[in-house]
This record gives structure tokens, C-alpha cells and sequence, in this order.
């Protein structure tokens, strides 16, 4: 028996950015899917999940995980809907998530794909209760140990992966400090997600501003962005600080080594002086066998409003370069998906 | 009842140096010690311990202990012999230990020093018993997490940090690779210390060595200088690499920042990608309360020979100051202290 056939509309990666990428580095194409055979389901794309870690994908230096070759499609996770089923383990409509990539079909056996747990909208899944609040979750708990009274500081707080970080800061009894770029941004941090102080990266006094917000200094710093942020920081931690490190949006796009001085032995010194830990983690990697304990404490802060979150949504598969162009250059609030097809 | 007189003789610190030391920063002074109030032990040092870190507490630069003020007498610790007891818990011709400094005399109200525990050799309570013993194994076990068949990479492999890092790591079934400078060095630490391979920091081609001697790659890198062996050692670390942090002896007497290129990024980048820990400590503020566990793991290892050490011993109060600027530059092998009256 043959199936209709299916047009898949896929974005691949046309060449390797230098510095920013561009929208010629993406390709937009339409291609025939092949027939299903045992064992396969047919996914239509809904949600597809765009993140700054993705730009290390597109450069072969190596990093944690393999590059997308030129010509593949570009990797990314998405959440999906059963559109036919030769897998006895999925019936059609059935949503489902994984790591499916930017188009609007795939094609998969089954084993890279769970069904979507239970929540109030299917993009969650791709937000605060998936990868970027997991990597929000175990990098503050586990290596941020956070204790009562001490002070967190974190940056892209508005963003999918910040915004976490700093509400369970808060709900674990800390003073809880926001990095942002523009003052709508600080303002939704401090009046919607309840942090104690925000400030903005883009004035001229930033690191002053900062100093002011931490008058006890700073306890645990949760790294997801690297640039000035983290130099501004260094100055204030306090003995024993901790600093998770899970991301280095600023620094992704450069393709060489700045030029001086050397901020290398400051921060040795720092390390040592004051005992300072940091440590960089990839969250399903180090931490994907505690993902039960991560839904068992996130899915009821969201569902009480303790842990709120801010979406934004790009409509069209097409738009996905442009949108993820502009998240490097932190034009986003909130987490960023595009709606690739009705959900 | 008035004392005989008791002159001192003491070094104190005369200006804070720039860059390396130099014999003019230090002033030798002799001076009349008061009389023994009720309470109070006269001591004469026996050994004096030079140590790295002393070169820190010669600025006045921020750091983890408050600095030697100017004409205050050099910090330090010292094996002394009580000579004179208004203590009721000291007697006269006891051993004891404490930071009595760089001098011949001093006297002390019995809280900062503690008997020495029962060892073979005084000066060892400087060394392999004492705070450079119980930094190795303490950074190396808390923070360094061995596991057997791993490689570790130590410089200063012949030192007193080093030498014993090196040979705990052998014990819990490590490949050990050391970093030494120079041929004689290096020939210690593997023919003596049982090291798998030791580099020459020296050698024209030290990276490539480095990388030669690591077919599998750094799991566990002990950081006790910085510099050029952190550059070389970074590239090669392995996923989940440790880096405990306890000196920082290639930088100390840096006074201003490198020039370019800025080598943070890379470290950064390396942190997240290899999701490696680093980690600075300081070995009483930290692990205080765990003497009594390194002491009942390191004394039996040295008891059986499975721990060897070496001192290099300079005679003469007077000295202390050209060999601790020695060992800044390397010119000491193994641990240094000065004899500064007959055991």
C-alpha cells in the first residue's frame, strides 16, 4: 500500500555563519517524504523550540554534541502530532516531543519520541517545564545549592532559561538579582516574576548598578550568557560562590580569541582566593535520570503561579531563521517557538 | 619575678614588593622579647615553613587573609620547642606547631598552637603531615573525585603539594603525570615517587609532551601554579573534568593584568562544553574539621613507604628570605624549610 505522498518543508543549514549568522546561512527547501514502513509514524511539526545553543551547532569546532552538516536540517526540539502511525505504541493524534528539528514533518521509529506529559498547553514542553527549565532547575540546585538568605544573580532573566532560575530562587528563600537588556524587560522581572532587583545591561552604569543590588555580594551566579555580565560579577562574589554555567550567549557568535588585556589570571585569583566553584554542565547529559524529580517539583509551582513563565511565538516555519537571528541578538522576550503548524 | 632577657631575632616585612621579591622587601631585626605573663609560653622555632602563598600576604591586594602589615614579622609556620611554660597545659621541651612566623622566639598564649602529633621527623608536620600534605589530599578527594583509571596531571610534581598529589592518585589506581622543571626533577618524580611520566615545563615542545604522556585525555587536573601549564592542560582535559585549585604560583607576582589575547572565552567555552568543575579552596577554611581523616589516611602511607617525601633544609633564620624567593622562581626541590635551631 502507498501512502499519500507528504511535502515536508525543512530548513537546512546552507553554510557555516562567521561572527552573526545570517539568513543565507539557512535554506528553506521542500522535499517528498519516503512511504512509512513497520514500525515508523509520520510527524507533523507544531511547536518547534528555538534555543541559543543551536548556534554551536551550526560551527564544526568542537563542542558537546556532533555539528549539523551543511545541507541537513537544522536540529532542534519540537513537540508534534501523530499524523499516521505504522507503531503500535502511537495512534494518530497523539502529541509527542523530541528533538525533530526545523520542519514541518518527520518521520520517526518511535524511540526518539515520548508522549507529551500531561500540562495546560503543549508548548510547555519546550519551555519551563522542558529542556530550558530543567537546565534552570538542576544547575541552580545541584550545583548552585542555593540557601536561604543568600543572593543569586542571573542574566537573559526574562528569558526561558533565567526567568526559572530566579523564581525558584525566590522560592527557596534567596534574593533573587535580574540581568536584562531594556527597561520592559526589567520591569517584567521585577512587577511579574517577583525578583528582588533588575538591571539593565544596556546602561552606561551597569556594573555600579549591579554592586547596588547585591549590597551583601553575591552567593551563586548562574552563567547563561558570559560577556560583561560575568565581569561585572566577578568583583562581587563572596567566599564560596557557586557559579552553574549552562550557557554563553555572548560569547557564541565570536570567531576568535578578543584581543587583551588577559582576563584569565583575574579570574584564577578569584577562584582561588575566594573559593569560588564553577561548573559547566549539558543538562540531559549530566542530569537526564533526575527529569521525574525536575516535573515533580516544577508542574505544581506552575500550576500554583509560583513559577510563571512568558512566551513568545513566531507563526511559520519560515520565520524561524529571523526569529532565531534576532534571540542571539536578544530581540526575544520570553521563550522563543514558532508555531509551525495549529495545535 | 622578671625573665632573663630573651633577644629575637626576626624578619620583617620592610616594603611590599613589585613583581618578584627581592632580599630588600625583607629586614632582619633583632629585639628584646617582654617578660612571660601567667598563661604564656616562651617558644624557640625549630623549622620554619616557606611556603607559596607567603608571597600573597606580602600585598596588600585583596585576598583570603589579611596581609603582613610594613615592619610586621613574615607569617608562617613553625615546629617550635617551648622553652619557658606559665601554660599549665605546655611544658618546657615540647613540641608544637602554629603560625608563630619568620623568627627565633616568640611567644604565645598557648591557643594557636597545638602539640605536635607523633611523627617521625618535626619538620614533617611542615610538610607532607602538615598543611601542604593536607592540601593534596584534601583538594585531590573532595574536589578531584579519582577514579581509578583516570589520568591526573600535577605541576610542581616534586614539590610539597605535588609530590603527594601525584602518589595518592597512584594509590587509588590513577595514571599519574607530573609537571617538574628540569631533568633532575623529573627523574625524581618518576624513579622515586612512581609517577607514570613527569614533563619538563622547560622543554621547547612541553605541550605536545603533555598531550603525548595523556593518551586518554586530563580527568583530573591538580592546579597549584598556573600559567603555561593551565594553557597546555586545557585542550586536553576530558567530559566531566575536575580541577580542585590551591595556588596559582606561576602568577603571584604579577602586577598587572597580561596582555592579550584574552583567554577567558576559551576557558569558558571549555567549562561549558566539556562540562568541566574548577574549584579553589584553601585547605583550613575548607576542610579544617578533616584533619584527623587525612592524618589517619596519610600517616600509615608514609609509616609504609607508599608516600615518599623530600625536604630541601636551609640553615639559619637569616637564609629565609633568599630561599623563599628561590622557590618562587623553582630553584628549591621538595619541601622547603628553614632549620632555624637544632632539633
Amino acid at each position: 500500500m502507498s501512502d499519500p505522498m507528504t511535502l515536508n518543508q525543512r530548513i537546512v543549514l546552507a553554510s557555516r555563519p562567521v561572527g552573526a549568522p545570517t539568513p543565507e546561512n539557512f535554506r528553506l527547501e521542500r522535499v517528498a517524504l519516503p512511504d512509512l514502513t513497520d514500525g515508523q509514524v509520520l510527524l507533523k511539526t507544531v511547536y518547534l523550540s528555538l534555543d541559543p545553543y543551536m548556534r554551536g551547532r551550526m560551527s564544526d569546532a568542537p563542542s558537546y554534541a556532533a555539528p549539523v552538516e551543511i545541507g541537513e536540517v537544522m536540529t532542534g526540539g519540537a513537540v508534534s502530532r501523530v499524523e499516521r502511525s505504522l507503531n503500535p505504541k502511537f495512534q494518530e493524534g497523539d502529541l509527542v516531543v523530541g528533538a525533530t528539528g526545523w520542519q514541518s514533518h518527520s518521520i520517526n521509529d518511535g524511540r526518539s519520541i515520548i508522549p507529551l506529559p500531561g500540562m495546560p498547553s503543549p508548548s510547555m514542553a519546550l519551555g519551563v517545564l522542558g529542556m530550558p527549565g530543567m537546565t534552570a532547575y538542576m544547575g541552580l540546585m545541584d550545583i548552585g545549592q542555593p540557601k536561604a538568605g543568600e543572593t543569586l544573580v542571573v542574566a537573559a532573566a526574562s528569558g526561558a532559561v533565567g526567568s526559572v532560575v530566579g523564581q525558584v530562587a525566590k522560592i527557596k528563600g534567596l534574593r533573587a538579582v535580574g540581568v536584562a537588556g531594556g527597561a520592559d524587560k526589567c520591569r517584567y522581572v521585577v512587577e511579574e516574576l517577583g525578583f528582588d532587583a533588575c538591571i539593565d545591561h544596556k546602561s552606561a552604569n551597569f556594573a555600579e548598578e549591579l554592586a547596588k543590588a547585591c549590597p551583601k555580594g553575591i552567593d551563586i551566579y548562574y552563567e547563561n550568557v558570559g560577556g560583561k555580565v560575568f565581569d561585572a560579577v566577578v568583583p562581587l562574589l563572596n567566599p564560596k560562590a557557586r557559579i552553574p554555567l549552562c550557557g554563553l550567549i555572548a560569547s557564541y557568535n565570536a570567531h576568535e580569541a578578543p584581543s587583551g588585556p588577559d582576563r584569565l589570571p583575574t579570574l584564577q585569583r578569584t577562584l582561588l582566593t575566594k573559593r569560588v566553584r564553577i561548573q559547566g554542565f549539558i543538562v540531559f547529559d549530566d542530569y537526564g535520570d533526575r527529569q521525574p524529580e525536575f516535573l515533580s517539583a516544577m508542574a505544581p509551582w506552575v500550576r500554583d503561579g509560583k513559577v510563571k513563565f512568558r512566551e513568545d511565538v513566531v507563526d511559520g516555519l519560515e520565520q524561524a531563521p529571523q526569529a532565531f537571528i534576532g534571540m542571539l541578538e536578544g530581540r526575544n522576550f520570553g521563550k522563543l517557538v514558532v508555531r509551525v503548524s495549529a495545535d
